[in-house]
């Protein structure tokens, strides 16, 4: 059984790699590599996956779940996702939607361990960055 | 290749356990434990999965789909799931998304085989509870 | 200027008139009127037009216009409208989407009231109960 | 007769009025006030009202008001509202939703007059800031 | 009270006016133009609005709008607009999605004479041609 | 990591099998056989799945996937896909959405191929003919 929540988030970025040259970057990202930022509103999908308990019929508490990402996406709603996230400072990791959606999966899963929610039923996270752009990981 | 055809239906439901106390169910189920029930339009995705048919071009007929799938949706359209579909009256089931997900995958399964369609060939069931919550069996 | 605010709440209800024939309930309300409830996600849309506020460079602060709906969401969320609700209790008043419109209009006119919040601004409520079916007072 | 085309831009932006403290900043922006941005996909809808040519069957060729749209989405799309549009810079206007559409209407309206598209059949521009937030003009 | 009900259909058609060149076609229509026909998946919003009847607290039985709006769409579902449906045959009416949306109108607003329900409660039409396009009568 | 992309196309077709009798076709395809052809609005949902590289960040640039995808769909937007397109003329394949799906797997890795973008990666497609109806392909 798989139960999936979907969530929300606004944030900016640009993409930009400070390894690379001005025109790799531009060529590489186009637009999206504008230096004053742009923005999206970026939609959530998590997904949990296991058996359902006898008693509550439920896969995990829904309540719960949408606590650990309510938790998660404090960190970057209504933030600069270059700026004031720490693992993007600097470039260390580029802000494409690839990155942001492993980053969100590493942190539920950190989360749902913090809170004891069975972080082994994590099983994917996807992220839309527009109504036509979405990433799935694993 | 795999068909999904989506169909919806609108229910009362209550997540009580009559094995439990009513502190357990409050602490479990908050606000859905509600005693005067409170309802839902779910939304419903069948997917079937096969081969293409090479005179046809078709996995399965749509017609046939749409018709088994309105079929069982009949016992539970308008209805109070807890109160008038008979796997969970009494608290045998709990109308979780989850058992009622798994319920509309076992009520499909005999009604494509009643009606002589493939029945091996279901393949999941998607339940919308709200847009926001999704469950999907198996 | 008009600003618009989507919310959403689930709610069990039944269509019944008391002082209408079992007959006349049936023709005129169908499966609606089923005895022992259904229910819907109903999505609700409240607009409030007027000036924009040259210093804010808004209509009414979002962030107010939210709390007030929450408020009287509360009162239907996870509910039942005919027996939790007090205007419609005993049929006072039928729980058609129209008759729960113009409650939610009323109910946020004194709400933005008590709040100190200009009240004369709200403009329309519009209520979906399913995709389909849309509601709008005045 | 009207018609309404869509369209989106992705853009960060800033709640902050330059002419006033901080506290009040923070108070009514909340967390938009933030210093490093946030942002949004907008969605666009552009409605023109007129009477139907009885050659072409059209109010206003649908090609010529997707271009006149495109043309000043191109200002705002993938840019930072606050730093790169000529009239929101140094906070002469807010960013706030209510004053953007102002200023998608009225630069719709200059650019229907340069490439000679009747701007007076443009009768309103709606904005979505998400989902859940709209903004109507006038 | 306004009451919308949402319904669709899908429908092939070519936008040509026999009275104008090739030229003129091509240029005014482009792709739409294109001689073999292309299709939609039309979404029809139809709008009746008008005072909420004391007894069964609805404007008009949703029931039977229904079924006026399903016996109009019959005339144009998995149909040819163009060679299909008398009043666009032969170029008579282009089939412009204005076009189409006051066709709809005019079929509506004779359907419900011929089912004695309230015909000048009809409010408007809002027509879909894609997502992005609509178009609204009167 | 999978990188999914959204389009869409609008065409013109019909459900035969000329090597079928009339009646085979009728009471197979149902108002799909309609001779004069009906349409739909297809949404095409396109899915990558590879590594993320490290320099970009990117499993695929999306710039880069989004013109194969446009290169491709040129062949049957605003289009008859019976008459229009050529593996599907003369009833050589019946255009089913399931057929639909499987040619558009093919052209899409064939132009990847031809623009040296990594054609292995191609996952699946999914095809929407309506918002009810959507099939997926492997």
């Amino acid at each position: 059984m798989m139960m999936i929540r979907k969530d929300s988030f606004s944030a900016a970025h640009r993409l930009h790699n400070p390894r690379k040259s001005a025109d790799w970057n531009i060529s590489t990202y186009g637009k999206c590599n504008h230096p004053n930022f742009h923005g999206h509103n970026y939609t959530v999908e998590v997904a949990v996956r296991g058996p359902v308990d006898p008693d509550s019929g439920m896969v995990m508490n829904l309540t719960d779940l949408k606590q650990a990402i309510a938790d998660v996406l404090l960190l970057v709603d209504h933030k600069n996702i270059d700026l004031d996230v720490a693992e993007f400072r600097d470039g260390q990791r580029i802000s494409t939607s690839e990155n942001v959606a492993i980053w969100l999966f590493e942190k539920l899963q950190a989360r749902l361990a913090e809170r004891s929610l069975a972080p082994q039923l994590l099983h994917r996270v996807r992220l839309w960055e527009t109504d036509k752009n979405v990433f799935e990981y694993p």
